[in-house]
């Protein structure tokens, strides 16, 4: 995440007329160094490995000390060497698993590319497992067959795009999904019961109370209006509390100075027949699907994210301290400006209006600027993702992190409702991808790469990822990173996912 | 509105295992009688007439008694004996504007009918004016040709749907165009001029401090971010900021007990080639052009404002007092089921998930229901508005006006995009609408009416408003009001505003 942390200019905060929030060493005083120890094992992570038929195991390497300073995901199969390739800034080499080993469940594509220069490490961590769900034993208190109660797996992928520091998206990319499955032990029998979920479980598991759950609602349901929960909604509650206990166990790590920075964080599950899109950040999710667009997620930005950051700021003003105001304005407010009128947003509004200039809008708004400038608190530039939690305004104490959420927008897509073709795919990709492409420009290379290879060729995936990435890196040309129209290409990690929706993998 | 404020049941609120929520009189006890009297009219609002060009006065006929207990939209010309008609539950005749009178601008259709019986009177107003905007001299301090000094006219349409009383829905129809008004005086020159809006305007209104607009920004702008502010987002802050005036205004006049009740609001104002159309409550405006539908607003209820009121409730928990929890549950929890699981929602999350019921879990959810059921604390079924500012929880002091906002959604079309015909229009309309019609149906009574009549033929879109509200009214059948495929028509009150987009009306 290139330029998405910044620090704010002490002065900044307390006159006006000072200069602009300046760019700064993404590694925050409050954090330690990006050089990232691999994180302990929390204490409720669970032990046992979480990935059975896939076996695409997300943990950490710890063999050298190589990898215990800077670790890709497993699925590369990075040798040592192989490893210092990815980790060089100049060349900036474009890294995808082996076409030899393993492929990635779905024939999955991946590419990857290290930034040029912004931090020393590749901040994006990536995971692609088949996650094995044992349900927890008669959790309903129905009686039923023995069959109903076989587990549940899920496929799963996940970009994480870390900023100061790289622990965050790395111990994401290996604890997320387990929290997933956490979730969704409960789940198991109730979602391959074809009756609608049951609105109250026993206390005593294993205790049968009821004999089915349509009689567990109790003898309320007769009189009093209850809502239908689906199956689908279910899933989508354990993707966002998932989001919420992996939020907060980085929150107990970080007192051991465990985990540092925080990440966006996208990922899928294929659960039943549906893909569950989940972001949180400024990762982007689109399918192409016989060239059309479908936007799978949406970025969460300062801007994006306003008015509930005013909004927060309004009614929690003690998150504010004496250094900012809640109200936004279209360019620093000046001392010598008192008492004229400028124009203000509040928390309320989507236009703009003039306001007379008092004491309190001198100083620094919660919000400013725009684009990829855009800042909360003049520091972070995303306000969704994980961790962040020692992250405070520079030269003040006052916490950021009460303003930033966990918690995704999940977006469902049912894969039966149509019949796919090997071209249509899932791509996610990291901000070093959007900043520089579109959608639109993203389904072309879609279209080129694949119909340039058989339908049935598995590599034909992570050739789209790889050409995806090397059109947002471009070729190092004139003292920078070019694009072929020559405008400056990403100059931050790239990492992109291609899930193919209709292709050879197998969707049991 | 019909069924939208409903009393909670008092032992419901402290104690399980009661009955759900019953239907109850739409007089609040809180709230006065719903014979309205003619609000005074406020120390602040504007004294000279707001209507220029057209002369379409909104302001409530004080002439007969007949008239004080009970006033419809003057546009209408009743005479007593059409007012008592338009009162009259039995009959529910439809009301349009006389043929032989003065056209509304632009040719408008309007139609409008009473309710079943809910309310002794209707509560719906509507208000269409042309309203011209002298601006205030000098504002900008710029020296400026005398041209550009001239005022400003805007085209406006509202339609305010009240509950529990009618006193809002009235003074919100004779009083908010002239808040708009009063936002706009500050941007008659600003909108006249092709530069960018100046962020800042000097203190000293006549005193030109600065030759243009782009030295307005003073010396800061050479190094500091700035945003561009659109002329547009101005004619949209001045909007919200005239419904949050208004909102006060009726604060202020409820110390009298001047106005009861609230009132849902859906405004159009047409300003310099744009459709500004605001949207605070459950009415609903759409676009069907050329067949095809552009839906201009959307609705605010409890389902839809869901997170945002669990969020303040989560944030304010006094707000709540000791009746009511934060989160949402998809039936009432009883206490025999303390220590079991049941589904829940909070703030953040669409999904649903199982939680272990606690003893504050069986307090009132702050939201229940589903659908036109759906109740803010048990008592109303929107979440924005004007007014309310006595609505309390039935058999409690906890006020529910925290939980309501008066800001509008505004959404903008730019009329100069596209080249309109005649039956291409802008169609407003009530919940009484809606509530047994959709979008659809809607379009195709467009097209079907439209088509029968000539282009040129300034009646038609009266007659198309008279059938979309006769089509959601029914005839009388069976005990009850039907539709041609025998289900209820609307019991509620029936107002709806067909505006043209291509006809007509003179746009200058």
């Amino acid at each position: 995440m290139l330029n998405r942390v910044r620090s704010a200019v002490a002065h900044l905060v307390s006159s006006g007329g000072a200069p602009s929030p300046r760019p700064k060493s993404p590694d925050l005083p409050n954090s330690p160094s990006s050089t990232s120890a691999p994180p302990a094992v929390a204490p409720e992570a669970p032990k046992s490995p979480s990935a059975r038929p896939g076996n695409w195991s997300g943990a950490p390497a710890k063999t050298s000390e190589a990898r215990a300073r800077f670790s890709r995901p497993t699925f590369l199969q990075l040798s040592p060497g192989g490893l210092r390739r990815a980790d060089d800034h100049a060349g900036r080499a474009v890294q995808s698993p082996p076409d030899t080993g393993r492929r990635l469940p779905w024939s999955t594509g991946y590419a990857e590319v290290i930034n040029a220069g912004k931090s020393r490490h590749n901040e994006d961590q990536a995971c692609c497992e088949v996650v094995y769900v044992e349900g927890r034993r008669n959790v309903t208190g129905a009686s039923r067959e023995p069959s109903s109660s076989q587990g549940l797996c899920f496929y799963y992928w996940g970009l994480f795009d870390g900023h100061a520091g790289g622990g965050a998206a790395e111990m994401a990319s290996r604890l997320l999904h387990r929290h997933i499955r956490e979730q969704l032990k409960d789940l198991v029998e109730i979602l391959q019961d074809p009756l609608p979920p049951p609105l109250c479980l026993p206390s005593t598991q294993g205790t049968p109370s009821f004999s089915d759950s349509s009689h567990l609602v109790g003898p309320q349901s007769c009189w009093s209006p209850q809502k239908e929960v689906t199956h689908e909604s279910l899933v989508v509650g354990a993707i966002e509390n998932a989001f919420q206990f992996m939020d907060e166990q980085m929150a107990q790590e970080r007192r051991g100075h465990q985990v540092e920075g925080g990440c966006c964080a996208l990922v899928v599950v294929y659960l039943l027949g549906k893909m569950y899109v989940a972001n949180a950040g400024d990762s982007r999710a689109i399918i192409v699907r016989n060239g059309e667009i479908i936007p799978m997620s949406r970025e969460f930005t300062p801007e994006t994210e306003r008015q509930r950051l005013q909004l927060l700021g309004f009614l929690k003003p003690e998150l504010l301290g004496s250094e900012f105001t809640h109200l936004e304005f279209p360019r620093r407010v000046q001392p010598k400006e008192l008492g004229q009128k400028m124009l203000y947003r509040d928390q309320n509004m989507t236009g703009w209006a003039y306001k007379k200039i008092e004491l309190e809008d001198l100083r620094f708004p919660l919000v400013c600027g725009e684009g990829k400038k855009a800042r909360v608190m003049a520091t972070i530039g995303v306000t969704r993702g994980l961790g962040d939690h020692n992250l405070k305004v520079c030269s003040s104490t006052l916490p950021i992190k009460p303003f930033l959420s966990c918690f995704p927008e999940v977006r469902v897509y049912d894969l039966t409702q149509y019949e796919h073709c090997p071209d249509d795919v899932l791509v996610l990709g990291t901000d070093g991808l959007w900043d520089v492409t579109n959608d639109c420009e993203v389904a072309a290379t879609v279209d080129r790469v694949l119909s340039a290879y058989e339908p049935n060729d598995p590599s034909r995936y992570t050739a789209l990822a790889q050409a995806l990435v090397l059109g947002a890196r471009g070729i190092p040309r004139d003292r920078g990173w070019r694009l072929p129209n020559n405008k400056l290409g990403s100059g931050d990690d790239i990492s992109v996912f291609v899930i193919p929706l209709g292709g050879p993998g197998s969707y049991s």
